[in-house]
């Protein structure tokens, strides 16, 4: 007999009012159960941590419900199979799934749907890569900019959050689509990368101390002498108002994120979009996405994307963290603009 | 030898910063000058009276140009052909284009297709009719609708302004349409009306003291418990961010204008739409529409809401007050809420 694996988790102790802290969470320990017919156990590897993690701590209706008060943190993430009583996993498989900040899942029959685990095949990306331009941040990224952007050649493209997880993948797509593409990111070195590396055609950098204090504002006029066709909008904010006030006729706003906001009480918006308007003046339009409501053709942008990964066009950059015990702290650096790269937790080595 | 005929015009004297009082226009008489070759001389009739006028009397960015100071009002009428010199136009025509707010206006030929002048058929609807129903407003109710908003039958559709211009036609397009269809419009009188003369299903009053406050808020939970799958928004303010709330998956919110605004210095909304992130939500989609991107369709529109008011589908209410000098306070109605359909300058009788 071998003594029964231990199960470290990260459970939801109390709703945050604003930014989530170490009193927020609770650390379990508790042995993991054997399978039972149709149980597959899958040992974490690495989570996915994501600006939209904070909205599901809120007690408000969203588009998925709240994590509940005791439960396990919801979080995506890849892991390997450990041990299997269903035939369509076996031991030694590497999954991804809705697998939890814990370090072991048991998944039966009945919730291996909702939680989304999916066989991956680390020879079509790394276990970085699935978490980020493969991921739900790819997918987010994929669908939001081809199904409700819409990119024609030509067009002017504006991210934000640029160097982040969906920003990256959104950026170097619309220049594969043959767009031009202006990145907006916090700080030097990050707007660098995503020119240098990613291939951005400019990158403005709103945290810059501007003569007249808008960082955003003068690098628009700068960058977009035509105005803005696309703005993927992951920040909301006064970044969302400073590109309403600069957009082209027929533009489309995609409303992925409003990560400024997301601190707030209720993460509601301390104040709407000022110059909403500006979508009445130039005919624009402004819509939200849901990544889940893409499921069935995550297939089709993970074989178009793998091949943009093989070929060297798209790179995929991930800011790594180790130890389950860090997750409240790592969760905070999306929020103060201090990952570099899809923000990714790593729980157990490979 | 006649007199020449002496035109009374109303002309901007100086930009308002919030609402246009008598000290903002001028009144001038000039003598009309006889057609030269190509011109038309139009009489004026009746002139359309618009929230979208504010908007013209700021010195900003739009769909149009402002109106410039000690230019004459711009203004869409009916008006009647008196002199012509052109062989598209025949004394005795009635005729509909950007008259302005005068008694008569001279139209060179290379300024016919500018002032979007076309010659009418009274047989089709009345002078008020074609302001109204048969006008911009049912135009621009049309295909905000029809276009933007993409009805299905059983869809629940919500209209502000709904006993206003292009609230009533949006409304009534949208029951023959086979939707659901609930009114916001300020005060038990106009509500009464929506329902019992036009046939919406239901009208939220929003000028109504709701225990708790929230009259519109009541009246979307009463009467959308599907909630809203269309929003027609032409006003703005709180009341949008009520609706958004409210919102259904998938819904389409039609931004047409934002009454409650209009008169804030700069047109400029005091506040955003805080419940913005709804559309995240709700995977939902906002979108401005300008009718003149419209105009080759008119026809089509005209052929089929024609029909409507023949076979007795649709009705077509407008609020006419006498009298060229008239004009300051008479627009000021609108913003007031104090007109009771479309409101409509008669400047002369037919």
């Amino acid at each position: 007999m071998t003594a029964p694996l231990i199960n470290h988790q990260v459970r939801l102790a109390k709703r945050p009012d604003s930014i989530a802290t170490r009193e927020h969470w609770r650390f379990t320990t508790e042995p993991v159960a054997k399978p039972a017919e149709g149980d597959v156990l899958v040992k974490t590897l690495s989570l996915s941590l994501d600006p939209a993690m904070r909205g599901w701590l809120n007690d408000a209706r969203s588009y998925i419900p709240p994590v509940a008060i005791d439960e396990v943190m919801r979080a995506g993430g890849v892991g390997r199979v450990v041990a299997s009583k269903n035939p369509a996993f076996a031991v030694g498989d590497t999954v991804y799934g809705t697998l939890g900040v814990q370090e072991y899942i048991l998944i039966a029959q009945a919730d291996i749907r909702r939680n989304g685990l999916v066989k991956i095949d680390l020879n079509v990306g790394s276990i970085g890569q699935w978490l980020n331009v493969l991921g739900m941040p790819g997918m987010t990224g994929y669908f939001g900019l081809m199904d409700v952007g819409q990119p024609k050649p030509g067009e002017t493209v504006v991210v934000s959050g640029a160097a982040g997880a969906v920003g990256q993948t959104v950026g170097q797509l619309a220049k594969i689509k043959g767009c031009r593409v202006v990145g907006i990111a916090g700080g030097a070195a990050k707007c660098e990368w995503v020119v240098d590396e990613l291939g951005f055609d400019a990158c403005i950098d709103y945290k810059a101390d501007v003569p007249g204090g808008g960082a955003v504002r003068a690098g628009l006029k700068e960058h977009c002498p035509k105005g803005v066709d696309i703005y993927f909008d992951n920040v909301g904010g006064e970044i969302l108002d400073q590109v309403l006030a600069k957009i082209a006729r027929k533009a489309r706003i995609i409303i992925c994120g409003a990560i400024s906001q997301y601190n707030n009480a209720n993460s509601m918006p301390a104040a709407g979009p000022r110059n909403y308007l500006s979508l009445l003046v130039n005919r624009a339009r402004m819509e939200g996405i849901v990544v889940f409501d893409y499921a069935d053709r995550y297939p089709v942008a993970i074989a178009e994307l793998s091949g943009y990964l093989k070929d060297g066009r798209m790179k995929s950059k991930e800011d790594i963290v180790q130890g389950l015990d860090t997750f409240p702290e790592t969760l905070n650096r999306l929020f103060k603009g201090e990952n570099f790269g899809k923000l990714v937790l790593q729980v157990a080595q490979d």
